[in-house]
């Protein structure tokens, strides 16, 4: 079989990818590990920037985010009982968009159905060969039938634990890393979010976040030990802590109700340098990861497909390689910017098992500069509301 | 001997108190526990924010300042051979002054004398007695002879080391610390300064600054090990180290030339909660220390001046106690915006021994954001300018 690019990996970059490219002329197959059940089983981020919107757009696949989506032109930052406002629209122009990546998903699914679009699911024992020569093979096994794909590029989209950047030789390749010593338990709750935006928390116990989906269904976060297990905390141990985190008044809104989902993720900074090696790319989590506060992991991995896509668009449509040459440099320049977000808004929110008073008593300093500074607040909304791409 | 107000310390948050009161008819004494010369003799920080250009000009010494003292109206920043201008004057519409602490308290003595102001140098074996009582009094020996001075208030300018804070009984205060694990080596130079603008670098071998004293006399500091000693650097081994660390256009333009002082000093953050203690109150380095990244040493002691002085003056003029009471918690919501900056800009500019690929990517990311974004440029601006008293 052969393709011009192989893509592998049927989240939301590849299958983002596949879809513009697909509206350019250009074939794509995307290779699955697991099924599209599976894919959309996973429970992830839902804060889109406007490049990640605009993108959306340009591959047709917005329509149902811009009926069902949320737009959130601020958010809340508490510490202990006190709360303030940034305001993104006010500052940048711009707001973001609470569309769930599972509904952004499920979207690009549809669009690739309804087009013809070859996805290959159960894909196992993916190797990608000769992606330093003009004729890079993807090989891959699914069931019992081992399968060869031909292409011109390969578009590594599988995420931390792919094959992608693994293909990359150590000796072609740094990796810098980060890992906080904490994680987040999540839940999803069939309750009205207890505010319209997001409420970002630092408090004496712990980091807590206040998210939604829609009207109906909230989204709540705490920061909790990475030794605790999701079964560890009963619905009503959960609630309860997330209300001694958040400032009173908000807490004596929240409505509480069973959870229908509740999971623990570990927080973890990770880049690798550089996305490119011959005729692979890396795109996303496959090339970095960031702690979620801040909520930058999916829109980084939007900004490499732009450039991606760009490039690849350049080469077949003028035979240009340039776009392609400068990916790997034009797209760490924005990830090493977004990892310092996150990293930033991550070491501002949460406590640390080995902070003293003192480092305390900056994270409160900061975030009361921080309130009271136009420019801080300007900052921070540049980075939440998307760097420029 | 009776006094209105107790200064102990002769350095420039004392002298200034002292001829602040002064010129409101409210009486005070200084003791110093070394000489006028000693204290003189020591150099120190350079960098004078708008508020205490203007304290300085309520206290009638603004003249040399303003005349031989230097307007800065931006700083250079530099990371490896990149550098960038951040236009203070433009961001908030004022920059900040250079004229030597050494200068400014030596006008400060000249006003004082020329007034007739009490002045005791020399002073050992202080004690402050009956601070939380009505009628605090100041113990303390010259030569063989002990004096008492009987006083209204104690304001405590003696330093780090001094006995103001140590007065405090343990369980009524809070210290909060961070020594970091560098020093400054720094030199004085009889040789034109590189830049008419200060220069912070950035530099894989450790941190360096440019900066200036007037236009024949230059003041230039490296990071080097705690371990170090100023007689381990030669001039030569100096210079070739700062000129490793700055962008190669700045290093070529370096005049260089023998050293007339040279000396290493620590660096830590520290601050003591409360900064009052019934009638003794203090001010500057007794209750706060900086890091000298961003300047902020004398300028904080200058805003606690400023808040006791206004304080002390409510109470003489209108029997008011409100500015005394609300003296520590004024004070301290701005050292701690200060601490938090002077942390914040000394974390960004130094290597740290124990500090990870991903930490030192974390430093350039953010160089790389301030030099993009006039927002983060306006913030630290605001921070190096002052902020609002």
């Amino acid at each position: 079989m052969r393709t011009q690019v192989a893509i592998i990996g049927g989240g939301p970059s590849g299958l983002l990818l596949s879809q513009l490219l697909h509206l350019r002329g250009i074939s794509s197959v995307v290779l699955e590990r697991k099924t599209k059940d599976y894919v959309l089983g996973r429970i992830r981020a839902g804060v889109l920037e406007q490049g990640l919107v605009r993108l959306m757009e340009e591959a047709n696949v917005a329509g149902r985010m811009h009926r069902e989506g949320f737009v959130h032109d601020g958010t809340l930052v508490a510490y202990g009982d006190e709360m303030f406002h940034v305001d993104f629209k006010a500052h940048t122009g711009s707001g973001v968009m609470l569309y769930g990546q599972t509904e952004l998903t499920r979207d690009l699914y549809e669009a690739r159905e309804k087009a013809g679009g070859e996805l290959i699911f159960n894909v196992e024992d993916v190797e990608i060969a000769g992606a330093n020569t003009d004729c890079p093979q993807v090989h891959y096994r699914v069931g019992d039938r081992i399968h060869q794909l031909n292409c011109d590029f390969v578009a590594g989209c599988d995420g931390f634990h792919g094959v992608s950047r693994r293909t990359i030789p150590t000796d072609q390749k740094r990796e810098y890393e980060k890992v906080y010593p904490f994680g987040w338990l999540g839940i999803l709750s069939e309750t009205p979010p207890v505010n319209d935006e997001l409420i970002y928390s630092n408090s004496e116990r712990g980091f807590a976040l206040c998210s939604m989906r829609n009207a109906n269904l909230s989204r709540y976060y705490i920061q909790c030990s990475l030794s605790d297990r999701p079964e560890d905390w009963t619905d009503h141990a959960f609630w309860d802590e997330l209300k001694r985190r958040i400032p009173r008044e908000q807490a004596e809104a929240i409505v509480m109700g069973p959870s229908i989902e509740k999971s623990i993720a570990p927080l973890r900074s990770f880049v690798c340098e550089p996305m490119r090696w011959g005729r692979l790319f890396l795109c996303g989590d496959a090339a970095h990861i960031v702690p979620p506060t801040g909520a930058k992991g999916l829109n980084t991995a939007a900004s490499d497909v732009q450039y991606l896509y760009t490039g690849l668009r350049r080469f077949y449509e003028d035979g240009d390689m340039e776009g392609l040459d400068s990916y790997s440099a034009k797209a760490l320049a924005r990830v090493w910017k977004a990892e310092r977000f996150s990293w930033w808004f991550s070491s501002l929110m949460h406590r640390y098992p080995d902070q003293s008073m003192f480092d305390h008593k900056m994270q409160i300093a900061e975030l009361e500069f921080l309130r009271s500074s136009d420019a801080a607040q300007k900052a921070m909304a540049e980075n939440y509301v998307g760097l420029p791409y």
